[in-house]
C-alpha cells in the first residue's frame, strides 16, 4: 500500500479500482427487514442511539474546548447534484417610519433544502420501490407538502462520540483516487493506525479527501467519488453506528462497481436498516488536525416531513 | 405580586401595562458607536465570546445528559410575519432503472429562511438608516444575493452556559400578558428566585410563556408580545451575553411602549451593540423542568452573506 | 325563472339544488377513448380546431376594435386552492456603475404558474389513475420537470370566435346560487335568447356571476361554485369546443352532485375528450356590456412540460 | 454592403464595428423629461397608442389566418442573466379518493417570470438614479411585493400593425456579428428595401439573426449581442412606436459602444420616453417567410407591480 503515488497514474488507478469487492448485493424482501431491530412502527432507527449516555460519552471527549466545524457555507458556486439549486435572494431593505429609521433585511431561500450543501439523510429519502426503512410505504406516506411518517424533523440533535477513520492517511494520499472503493480492510488498517476501535452507537466519519474539489472541481466532485463500497458497508453495519459520514456526495463510492445497482449503501443503510447517512462533509481540518477520536454535534433542521437537512455540524475536543 | 390573576382583567392589564418604563431611546449616533468595542471592522460582535472557555464552561453542566429541544417544527401552519412564508414542496420519487429499484425522494422549500422558525438573528438583518453594526452600510455591503459584510455563514456554532430566566413564573403565570414590559426589577427578581447570576457570554434565555400561542392563537402571536422594554434591554447589554432569547417573535415587547420607536431592542442588540437575538424558542419543556442553567449549543446555518437562520438549538444538562 | 331572488333563502336554494340532473357518470375504460377522435399519439385535442379558418372566424368579429379584458390580476389575496401560492419578491435595485446611473428592477415569483389565477388547462393536469388524454401515461411521461407528452407548450396562441353564455342573465340574478348546477336546457334556453347558436371550434364561455366573489368572498369562492354539471358537459363535448371557460375555478359546479365523483368535468374534458378548461375568468364587463359574441385570442405561456398557464385573454369585438 | 461575408474575419469585424456611430448620451434632467409627452402621471407611456383604431388597423393585416409564434419555449437550458433563474417543479399526483380514480398534476415554478424568456419590458424594470419613467421614484413607490406606480398588470394586451425591420436580410447574412451596431441608415435602408415605412403606434420588430444562438450558443447569446446603438434608438424615439423588439436579450447593441454607458437604449426608452422594449424574440420564421407587415398581438401577465412578464406574442396575416 505504501507505494501508491498521489497521481492518476494507471499504476494507481488499476491498484484501486482492482474489483476485489466486486459484489452482487440486493436489498432483502420486506419479510427479512422489517419489523426492523429498532420494533414494528419505530420511526428512528440508529437515532435511537441517541441517549443520555450517548450525550456524555460525546461530553466527556470535550477536554479542550476546541471546535472545529464540520458544515460547507451554503452558496452559489458550490456543486449540486442534477435540478438542485441554492438560491439565496436578498430582499429591499424594508425601513420603518418610526423616528430611530429601523430597516429590516431578510432573504428568500428557494432550494432543496434538505438535500443541498453538508447534508444530512432522513429515512423517508430512499426507497425500495415503494418501500421506505421499516416497510413504510411512499404511497401511503407520501403527500406534495412531506411525509406523514419518517419526516426529519422526528430526528432531532445528536450528541455522541465521534470517530474519524482516515483513509486517504492510511492511503498515504491527500485524496484517493477517483470512483475508490473503501475495504473492510481499509476501515480496520486505519482504525488500527489511529489505535481506536469502534462503538455501537458512534458517528462514523470518514475521510477520503475527495472535499478537497468542493467548489474548485464540482463536475468531478459530482460525478464520481471514492467511498465505501458493499462490502464496506455490510461491515459498518455491524458495528451499529448512530450515523455514516463522509466528505463526498454519496458516502459510498460513486458510481459502483456493480453496475447493476443504484447507490447500494444508501438503500443498505436508509432502506434496509435505518442508519443516518451525512454528505458533503468538511473534513480537511479535522484531518489535519488529526482529531480522531471527539463530541460530535448535530442539529437538524425540523423541515416536518422532510427527507433530510442541510447541518453545520461540528466536532469538538 | 401574588395577587396578579391569569385573566386578562382590566385590573391585571393596568397593572402590567403601566408605564413605569416608558422611555425616549434612540440609537446613538455612529461616532458614538463605532468602532464597536470589539474593534473596528469587527463582524462576530457577542459570538466573539464564543471561546474555548466558554465551550468548556458549557460542557461542564452536561451533567446527565438530558436533552431538551429548543426548537419549533418548520410547517405550515406555524405564525410567520407579514409576508415571510414557509412551503416545502415534496418532489415526484425518482425510481432508478436499475435492478435495485432505488428510489429517491427531496423537497424543494421557498421560505425566507433565514428569519422564520425559531431563528437567530445575524447583525445584517438590522439598520439605523443605511448603518449597520459596526457601521458597515446596506449600501456598500448588499448584493442581491446577499451581504458582503457581516454574513450568517460567519457566526459558526455557539456552546456556552445557557441561563433561563423565567418571568412567568416569578409573576405566578403561565403566560405573561399581551404586551408587557419586561423590566430591569423582573429580570432581577427572577434570578434572585433562581438564585443564579448572569455571567459576561452567557446565552441569556428569557420565559414569557408566550410560546404557548404558538401554531394555536398565531394572530395573537404575531402582533402583540410580551417582553423586555428598553430600560431591561440596557441592563442586559451591561451583562455582556452571547446572545439574547425568548419565547416570541422579537425577544422585545411589541408594540414598544414608545409609539415613536420600531423595534428599539433590535436596533439596540443587533446595530448598536451586536448582540445576537434568538426568537420564537420553544421554552414549556425547560420552564416545566425548572432547567435555569445548562450547556446551550446552537448551530445556525452557513448561509452564505445571510441575515439570520432557522435554526434548532439545544439545551444540554 | 324571473321569480328568482338575489337571497340565499331556502325556496330558491331548494329551487336551484333541486336533483333533475342527479348522475352516474365514470369515465371510459382505455378501449373505448383512445386513440381520441383526433388520432392515435395526438397532443393537442380540441387546440386542432386552431386554424387559419378559426382565426379568420374570429378576426372577421372585429368590428370596433373594443377589447376587453378577461383575466384577473395577478397578486397576494386572490383565492388559491389547497396549498397553491402566488408569491412576488421585488429585488434589490441594481445600480451599474457607468456614468448613467442605469438602475435595474427584476422581481423573482414563486407560484404554481401554471394552475393560478385566470388559468388554462393542458392535458398534463388531470388523469384517470395514471392514464391521461389520448392513453399517455403519468409514470411514463412525468418526470419531476414536467412531462414529456401534452406538455402546455404545445398548444400555442388560440384565436377563435368566442361565445358568451350568460346563464345568470337566463335565470335573472347577478350570481348563480352556491353550488348551482348548469342543465342543458340552461345553455340551450340562453343561447336561444342571445339568438346565437355553437358551432365548432368555439370558445364557449359561460358566465355564473360567481367571478363576483374573486378578491371579496375567497373562501366562498374556493370551497363551491356554480357550474356546468355531467349532463351539460356531455351536451358541450357534442358542440365540439376549442375550450370551455368560466368566471369560476373549476367551470364545473362543485362540490359535484354526485358525491361519488370527485371533479367529473376535468376528467370528463381533459382526459376523456380532451377539450381545454378556462378558468378563474373575469366576465363582468363582456356580461355587463352583453358582448356575447366576439374574436376570443389567448397566449399560455411554453412552459415546457407545465399542465397548465395562467392566462390574460382578451374578447375583441 | 454587398460584400460582406458570413465568416467572423477581421475584415468584417472592423467593418461593423467601425465608430461610425460613437457617442456621448445622457438621459436629460428631469426636468427636460417630466411630465412626459403623455402627461403628468401617466403610466402608459407608449402604451397609449393602444386604442380601438390600433385594433383595427391591426386586424384588417389578418388575411390568411395564419398564426406565426414569436415566443421561445420556457426551459431550463435557455440563456438566462446573471442570477435569473427558471426552474419548473412537477408536484406529486394527487389522486381523489373518490371512485372516478381523479388524478391532479400541478407544477411550482420558481422564476424572474418577469424578466425571463421572450419578454416584454414595463417602465418599473429601470432607473436614472432613484428615478423611473414620468419620474415615479423607486424609493416612494417600489415595496418587497412590487411598485405600487408603472406595475405591469396596467399594460393589458396589446393589438398593433407589426413591422419586421430584417437587418440581417439587408446585409446579406444570417446573423449580424457580434456587437454589430444596428444604425438609423441600415434600420432605413432595411424599410426601403422592404417597400415600408414606420408609422406612429407600430409594434417595430428588429429582426438580427441572434436568435439563431438560442440555446445553443447561450454564453455568446449572452454577453453580446448586435441592435441598436444610440443614433437608431434616438430615429425609433421619433418614429413613435408602441413598442421595440428584437431577437436579443438587449433589443440594443451590447456592449455598449460607449463604454460610459450602461444599457443606454433601456434607459432611453423604458425611462426617458416610456416605450416599452420585447426582447428574445423568436423571430426565424417570420424572416424566413419574409412576413414584415403583420397583427401583432401580445398579452403581458398581469402581475401586479411587476416590472415586466414573459409573453408568448404573436404574428397574424
Amino acid at each position: 500500500m505504501r507505494k501508491i503515488s498521489l497521481g492518476l497514474g494507471t499504476t494507481a488507478l488499476f491498484f484501486f479500482a482492482a474489483g476485489a469487492y466486486a459484489q452482487s448485493w440486493m436489498p432483502p424482501p420486506e419479510s427479512q427487514r422489517c419489523p426492523s431491530k429498532w420494533g414494528a412502527g419505530d420511526e428512528r432507527g440508529s437515532g435511537n442511539h441517541m441517549k443520555p449516555a450517548s450525550v456524555l460519552k460525546g461530553a466527556k471527549l470535550i477536554r479542550t474546548g476546541e471546535v472545529i466545524e464540520l458544515g460547507h457555507v451554503l452558496r452559489q458556486g458550490m456543486p449540486l447534484q442534477a435540478t438542485r439549486q441554492f438560491n439565496l435572494h436578498m430582499k429591499r431593505t424594508n425601513m420603518s417610519p418610526q423616528a430611530n429609521q429601523r430597516g429590516g433585511n431578510e432573504e428568500l431561500v428557494t432550494s432543496e433544502i434538505g438535500q443541498v450543501g453538508t447534508q444530512f439523510d432522513g429515512f423517508a429519502h430512499q426507497t425500495h420501490g415503494d418501500s421506505m426503512y421499516n416497510c413504510f410505504k411512499v404511497s401511503e406516506t407520501g403527500t406534495r407538502t412531506g411525509f406523514t411518517k419518517l419526516g426529519i424533523e422526528k430526528v432531532g440533535a445528536l450528541i455522541t462520540r465521534g470517530v474519524l477513520i482516515d483513509v486517504a492517511a492510511l492511503k498515504g494520499v491527500e485524496t484517493l483516487p477517483d470512483s475508490y472503493e473503501i475495504t473492510p480492510d481499509d476501515l480496520q488498517q486505519a482504525l488500527a493506525r489511529q489505535k481506536l476501535k469502534l462503538e455501537p452507537g458512534d458517528a462514523v466519519i470518514i475521510h477520503t479527501g475527495w472535499g478537497r474539489l468542493w467548489g474548485k472541481e464540482n463536475a468531478r466532485y459530482m460525478t464520481r467519488s471514492p467511498g465505501i463500497g458493499v462490502a464496506a458497508g455490510e461491515w459498518l453495519v455491524k458495528q451499529d453506528p448512530m450515523l455514516l459520514g463522509a466528505d463526498n456526495i454519496p458516502v459510498e463510492v460513486a458510481p459502483p462497481k456493480d453496475p447493476q445497482l443504484s447507490g447500494p449503501i444508501h438503500q443498505m443503510m436508509l432502506v434496509v436498516h435505518g442508519i443516518h447517512l451525512l454528505e458533503n462533509l468538511k473534513l480537511d481540518e479535522l484531518a489535519a488536525k488529526k482529531v480522531y477520536e471527539f463530541a460530535f454535534i448535530i442539529q437538524p433542521l425540523k423541515l416536518q416531513g422532510g427527507t433530510g437537512s442541510t447541518v453545520a455540524p461540528i466536532a469538538v475536543r
